[in-house]
């Protein structure tokens, strides 16, 4: 198996209301390269708020008395406080400098994924702006894809990727946010290994796998290369309607050893 | 950029006290293929732990008491209990059938990462027989490293992955267990994003984010894949001597809020 993960030249700094089937497409051709059936693409969590236009100016927020409490205790302003908790199911772990949340599409992150670097508003002091994540990540790949085919009758993967902090371990990762032609989590219950044993590992998070590989090629100091190009995967789509989208790779809190 | 992460063929079942530095090549001379410098190579930690017979005969390990009362908590054979204990710093969690443990290399796994599946020795019964992890991964790591320099006279990066499971998340991901020739942990702090604010993501576990595409391209379900070649990643040599290995992904007990 050859897997080739490419980043797409030449994708612009993008607005709110771009269409970014247009600019994929774009970046594609000045390359040279055309999207074949049972590609992936991966984009960047960032674009895609951008396009959806989900900034936030905190001079808009005004925080409640527990989200000024709260940003007390983790030394944090109250403004992204409130924005945080806004996007937020629970607050699961706090310190200094930190709010650990159940984000309201489920996944536990830092902060709610909202994001301070790499966004611009002409007018808007830098320290003044965030961007959310989008509303519905599933939904904005599924959108992709199906933008996809209407210009180019072909089927893609798509994911939504962002750099997310783990328990136990050091550094982010790129991990899957919205997921769409694809199985998010491969599962193998039932399966036997080459002696015909039952296999202890049977279920594999391979949208997070191919998030983490696209991650890398996209880099981290700017945003210059936030779609990457996976050739060779060739997706399954589910098996049933409860397994499309990024939600079988979520372990739900009862579930969770460790929340 | 681009990156390619390419299956090698024609790796045999790796028997103790095998040469992988010798397999490799000969795999990679059998598709037309050789290494070049800034290559990294990943390899299932499988084919490292039966190179260097980690294997455990559970027929010899004598349960402690300890090990007998905590098997039946969680409904597990004493003996492989045992074997975990003996791999493990702490136990960090259990429940029927699981026991997430610190393994003795710092990382947190369920079952210390013991594996049953794609083994086989002559005359052992296959329930009775486990593979631990590799002794210290990154000495095997730094070995390939070194035994590729002496043949090709060039420098590449390796890493030897598992598929591990997550908090907050189904499914396993290959992550890093072993890393030579390359920085596990790459650090943005101080640096600036294309406005010029300070980056807030700072450090990116790359060594995992290599782990993980490899890990989909090896596949699960049989042991036939269990080396990828990366190609045009280009790594970075640790800037410092407590940077190198797999350490700067571990989080320290002291630092982690989630144990």
């Amino acid at each position: 198996m050859k897997l080739s993960l490419t980043s797409i030249d030449n994708i612009p700094m993008v607005e709110p209301g771009d269409d970014l089937v247009e600019i994929i497409l774009a970046g594609l051709a000045s390359m040279g390269e055309t999207l074949q059936s049972g590609d992936v693409l991966v984009l960047a969590q960032k674009i895609v708020s951008k396009a959806e236009n989900q900034y936030v100016n905190l001079n808009d927020i005004t925080p409640t008395e527990a989200a000024v409490l709260l940003g007390q205790e983790v030394d944090k302003d109250p403004r992204k406080v409130q924005v945080i908790l806004n996007e937020s199911n629970e607050v699961v772990r706090k310190r200094p400098g930190v709010l650990i949340v159940e984000h309201r599409l489920g996944f536990v992150a830092a902060n709610a994924g909202i994001d301070q670097s790499n966004i611009y508003q002409a007018g808007v002091d830098g320290d003044d702006l965030c961007l959310l994540l989008p509303l519905d990540p599933d939904a904005s790949a599924q959108a992709l894809r199906r933008g996809i085919a209407d210009r180019l009758d072909i089927d893609v993967g798509v994911i939504i990727n962002d750099s997310i902090g783990r328990a136990w371990r050091i550094g982010t990762v790129g991990l899957a946010i919205g997921v769409a032609g694809l199985t998010a989590l491969e599962d193998y219950v039932g399966g036997t290994d080459i002696f015909g044993r039952e296999l202890l590992v049977t279920q594999v998070a391979a949208a997070d796998e191919l998030a983490a590989g696209a991650s890398l090629v996209m880099g981290q100091t700017t945003e210059k290369a936030p779609v990457v190009l996976i050739r060779g995967y060739q997706p399954q789509a589910p098996s049933a309607p409860e397994l499309t989208g990024v939600k079988p790779l979520l372990r739900p809190k009862a579930m969770d050893m460790f929340r």
